[in-house]
């Protein structure tokens, strides 16, 4: 997604060979601008598909899930870090381990939220280890509900997560894919634009 | 606003005399469409005013407030209860306690994210004891930068926050007001819709 990739590199900054910094668009400063062509994107990306639900993970994921949800026509549900004294109901309860915080999450989502008929799109603001993706991907399952695929804002292709993900079945659809941080240079994984695929095809 | 009154009698849950659960639409599933149609209704009321940024709380004032600045077309901070790694730079801190949660949290903002140049909105879900308002309202003072208002999907009137803050000086305008919770019943205060009114001047 171009546009995506031009903000991150006007204003992400490489703070290490491991973190990208994008807290001027997407994770404490919002574009929503931005946020609403991202949800367009995950649109395009999984048209035909029948999803009923979007589940993404405060807070980061709010953001571009909520403009996926209004674009797609369906509900958002975020799940849970921390508890909430509200939230008296029978819970799904996930354990998600952060490499980035080293600290495990218990994740938690309504059970009344998620049911066996619900087809759920899963998005998360970055994919790293995978850890996040696929906690919310066993919460699907525990629900005997479908995940349709793993819509990913940014994907750091160097890590393991996106692998892990593809090699235990899911679609995973990244709107941008990071090859490198190495050298405080960020590389993005080498993908034909599509404006040259067609241009090539018409040659 | 009539439909989130609407909404809120028919999916909310009154819980005791001072608690109104909205978690099937606001804070932990999210109804995209009514964060447009909220979105929608803030730029209404603060039209005319050059506002420049809103300023919210994660997780709940996150997708109602990026709404409204899709529609605003300013960007969106939101104040973080929990330390990030990334957010290496000068911060503002402010103390904020939670009544519900009986706890302290220290909100953080990146200073460059909030300037003497700007003019403000605050976004909440809730209006109670006013004190995460006052809060974010004192982190707006810290960066010299001006509150235009606060912007409140649902208030609890018959709480102090909302005389508080209008007390202060704050402008605040609540597109839904809670006159009572007890007896598990939800009664709205009693506003003339905008409908009557003028029939009532036609008359």
């Amino acid at each position: 997604m171009e546009l995506l990739k031009k903000k991150i590199v006007e204003e992400g900054i490489v703070l290490s060979g491991q973190v990208l910094k994008v807290d001027a668009f997407l994770n404490h400063q919002i574009d929503p601008l931005l946020m609403l062509e991202i949800g367009k994107e995950f649109k395009r990306r999984f048209e035909g598909d029948p999803i009923t639900k979007i589940l993404t993970l405060e807070s980061s994921g709010i953001a571009p899930s909520v403009m996926a949800g209004l674009e797609m026509n369906v509900p958002v549900v975020f799940g849970r870090k921390h508890k909430s004294l509200t939230l008296t109901d029978d819970l799904y309860v996930q354990s998600v381990y952060s490499y980035t915080k080293q600290q495990t999450n218990e994740v938690t989502v309504s059970r009344k939220f998620l049911s066996a008929e619900d087809r759920v799109l899963i998005i998360d603001d970055f994919l790293a280890n995978g850890e996040a993706a696929l906690g919310l991907a066993n919460i699907v399952k525990k629900a005997g509900a479908q995940v349709a695929g793993i819509g990913i804002v940014i994907e750091k292709s160097f890590q393991p997560g996106a692998d892990k993900l593809r090699e235990a079945g899911y679609r995973v659809e990244s709107l941008a894919r990071i090859a490198s941080l190495d050298n405080q240079k960020l590389q993005f994984v080498n993908e034909p634009a599509a404006e040259e695929d067609s241009h090539v095809q018409l040659v």
